[in-house]
């Protein structure tokens, strides 16, 4: 890479948590640069009052959005509240820049459903097609060439990757799937609010949105796609009393007359997994846990049959700020210019 | 219970988490008073040097394990790790002394279960029938006249007082329970452990034992006693970074050819537990979270049928070390003693 | 008590962290009722709603403020944010209400001083002179006889029962006193806020406030007080990732020419708060931990003289809602209205 | 570095906190390759089993200590308990082995010393003279050249380079200092202890050793050294319930006579470290917080004069495992050999 210019990259809604931890990876990465950072709430002020780990690595400060300074980016990553990326979307694209959406403008490719979960008819909904959803597991090569890349929701990156092997061996039971999910609290975002509050959230555990989450419709679109079939899919996610990270716990049922002693499962995932650079499938009989892959872009995997019956329980753990959403991002604007796909994503996880 | 003279009871292993719990409750316990605990690593200290809660309350301390002195008690709570209890039950039995115990060892009816699942033979098979398992809200009559109660595991409190209006609706397949479960680190007991060490578990999360836990085949007999029929249930246990505190999240899906809307779950459970002074079904919609059961005898319920489906998702929460130990052990002597059953036990909990 | 009708008690500002304390020891308190809990968020909702752990204990529901209502109770806590007492104080005395208020208004007697600090004229100062600081270790008796109580603020409360002895005992360099303080997060209150997070304050430590912090003029006024002349106290807090709980380490030098051997501190320290039901000094060599005070109104001091030097270093932990605000206004309303000073207040810590 | 054959080093106990960091940071160094790794208790185990955040990463298995394997080693870290590096440090020098050692076994240069701390006679007081305490900022020349560098411990990292300009400045009364210091559990290492289990430590807070602490002669060693006369130091550990990380909170009074408006403080502070590149000066007013230097070489500092008056009050954050630690034994090794000094030592922390 050391040839290349490197790409300029522009970044919308820079003071969240993705926002940062965009500016993070960038500001390390041996093929792109930072150029634009915006944020509303703190134009003029340097990113490192926000981000003091970068002290000393950059000297970029927030600005306000000005889309024709956005224009002069070659990729752009925004990182805003729902509802924001579709407005400014087309002008973007149609300047020759290329998008990646980390909120959920572009996930859902059926815009009345997108209007049923977010309340408000999409503004731009025919790019909903042309969008690619950007899991490289999945979508590789079609997120090369893309022009505008809707980036996975934290869960969606957890339970659709671990579910991946499961339903492309076309052998489990799709209409009983469960996906018993845990996220830390960094998921909700940066902003102040009761219920993410330390005193509010700590040393105490519970269930959130039992009777719907917006992450279903995405993951069943996802699933549905995979299996060329609906599937049933619960999914019941909580909150964890942690900064960062995803477990998410999947079960699924091997179909009837299936003999459990005729699949493999531990090779099944191997395989399947073999060549991604950010999918780690443990050794049989783990349990991966959270910190394992803080901070990194790694998604680990066990799987598992409890006493050699007919369920499979696949564990999953994702950083959700990083595969999760601005390490994915990251891996995606990696394949779209042709990069190393690992390129700047390769921080080990420390322990403790 | 002003005019009684109050309960003499003994605690066997007062240093472990659940012995200190007991304490607590006992100490400040109308009815009763603790007249001897012991601990063999602490023999001869005040109790308050590991509690200093009870500064100025008590000048109890803790002593060595003397059967004798022991049958002066009209009760004896034995909080030792599983083995122990089963030794020196007969003894006790036969001085007249009621045992609690809060160890696995009286909880499995089957001693050849009891033998596979912790690894030896059991030391007085002929007890196990006698036994009465400790859970008032499905064997309180036979508590009330029992002598030797099996106070009830953590997650297994959790788990059947969960599942037992679903089960004895006779509406649900029994064949496919999913008890995903997560649990505080004082589940493990007070003991230097690098697992549940700060370093370790804080700031992540785990699942742990997905092959096989010992309370799976207790949870098992328990809700197949309950069904009157073999149950299947996978049962999923996790590590949660706090200090006290399960949460089961509970599925079960309505039998083939039951219509969803023939049943009204919240009025279930609602009338189920009506008379019940510990369990709390909370109004539809909610999300029992941990810390509202902190230090609490409490088992708060929440009763969900996602999207209006054909799964149950059913959420309790249970202070792991009050209603999953000490906590239930006191209800049941006071059961036992023809105590009030909540005497000792009406602590609010606090938030934050 | 049982002969008497409980005191009507009124809380303005019942959804905060200290009103909704207030609530939780006064449904419990064998000689108090509350009788009226207002809350502009939340006027119209059960109590319970907030305060789960009062379910089947209370009926009481959240209303608006008003003070015709108020003025039939006999004693008002008033919990609000700082500035809102000061203007209903003299209607409520007038009405013959005692209050009790648990914000800064009334706890500096210099006008100006409150101003300087404020940002804002006070509207009542002819009440400063009257208010009693509610320290009932240092006010007791005036605290009895008072209409208008200012309760002391966390900080202040654990550094003043801390610094307590060393002053009286008059042998301590009273212009180099060093407060190094740390407090939980619910010293901050029940609000939304970035600082207080989960994903900011949570796995990290830092200092705050370190060139000026409101409690240092109340704790200096107190002190000065005490010493009857001028202290200097440097104030140094640190925000905990902890929910609740304040830990003062507090320095202070013998005057020259002291001989250390003079004075034996633990003696000092014993004798001083022997009395007291809500000091607890433990042996010499221990150190108190937050925990041990948790939900309870006892202020734990330890005090070491390390290698036998000439500087003092006393421990106190408090838990800041509790005994840092609303135990310490519930034992002052016990000594105005001459119930038993610890009713209501006998809750034992538990731990872990 | 590209053309320079990688650096071999060897770590003697890979499997504790520093041990583990240690591999971390040599597995992704570019001038060094961990060549040999021991640990006596998973001797054979691939050392991913401990850090599965070096999965993909490296090949190594922990074996047996072999002081002639580790004597092909250029490099040795000793990451062992106290005591341990004294008995092989001859023999590895001999060889022509540098020797960077982690435990306290070189850094206190009075034998005798050493022997009242740690209660056993040292067992090569002939090497403390020549080994180099390894704190780059004071003893950069010396530790070029060393053979055997005694790394600092974490709690004197901390202090002394916060205290460093005060010392310098020949301005403050060495007479009276105090260090009000602040750590993390991973502080005590990777072992099973009640004191540090999370059901202990977590939600709480406490002091420890107020009466004396190994790191007290280790500070005040150093700190004399600096002054060129003895310092009187109180120095007050507290244990924090965070996994990484500590902060020190350090007091010092400008000698008497000295006017306060003839020192700027913050100037002071920015020269002295301006040139070093792990040191990073807060502007006026800041206050760092643990979680900006977790898992990097970084020590933050931030220095205040509250309300102008004669107490400098300076705050420092490291985490303890790394400048703490591992990272200032790597950045010693640079030293060493002639590297980058801040080779393999740029990881920016994340927030949150």
């Amino acid at each position: 890479m050391s040839d290349m210019k490197p790409i300029k990259a522009g970044i919308i809604g820079g003071s969240g948590y993705t926002g940062m931890e965009l500016l993070r990876l960038l500001v390390c990465h041996p093929g792109a640069v930072p150029a634009c950072v915006t944020s509303t709430t703190h134009a003029g002020r340097p990113v490192t009052e926000l981000l003091p780990g970068l002290r000393g690595e950059t000297d970029l400060a927030f600005s306000g959005v000005d889309l024709s300074e956005l224009a002069q980016c070659q990729v752009v990553f925004s990182a805003t509240p729902n509802g924001a990326a579709m407005t400014y979307a087309g002008p973007l694209l149609d300047a020759g820049v290329k998008l990646i959406d980390l909120s959920a403008d572009f996930r859902l490719r059926d815009a009345r459903l997108w209007q049923q979960w977010y309340g408000r008819p999409h503004a731009c909904p025919g790019l909903l097609e042309e969008a690619v959803y950007g899991l490289p597991e999945v979508n590789r090569e079609r997120i090369r060439t893309a022009r505008l890349v809707a980036n996975p929701g934290c869960y969606p990156t957890a339970v659709c990757l671990g579910y991946l092997p499961l339903i492309e061996s076309r052998s489990f039971d799709l209409e009983h799937l469960i996906a018993d999910v845990k996220s830390g609290v960094s998921g909700a975002g940066r902003k102040a609010s009761l219920t993410t509050a330390l005193g509010e959230a700590a040393d105490s555990f519970k269930a959130y949105s039992v009777d719907g989450h917006r992450h279903w419709p995405e993951i069943t679109q996802e699933l549905n796609q995979l299996a060329g079939q609906p599937v049933d899919l619960l999914f019941i996610p909580h909150l964890l009393p942690i900064i960062r990270g995803i477990h998410a716990t999947l079960y699924g049922r091997l179909k009837p007359g299936q003999n459990p002693h005729d699949i493999d499962l531990q090779a099944l995932y191997e395989r399947r997994f073999a060549a991604e650079p950010f999918v780690d499938v443990l050794p049989a009989g783990a349990h991966p846990d959270t910190r394992s892959v803080r901070g990194t872009n790694v998604c680990r995997v066990a799987v598992h049959r409890p006493r050699g019956g007919g369920t499979a329980v696949v564990l999953t753990v994702v950083d959700n700020l990083v595969k999760g959403a601005a390490g994915q991002a990251v891996q995606n604007m990696n394949l779209m210019f042709g990069l190393p796909e690992i390129a700047g994503l390769k921080y080990p996880a420390f322990v403790p």
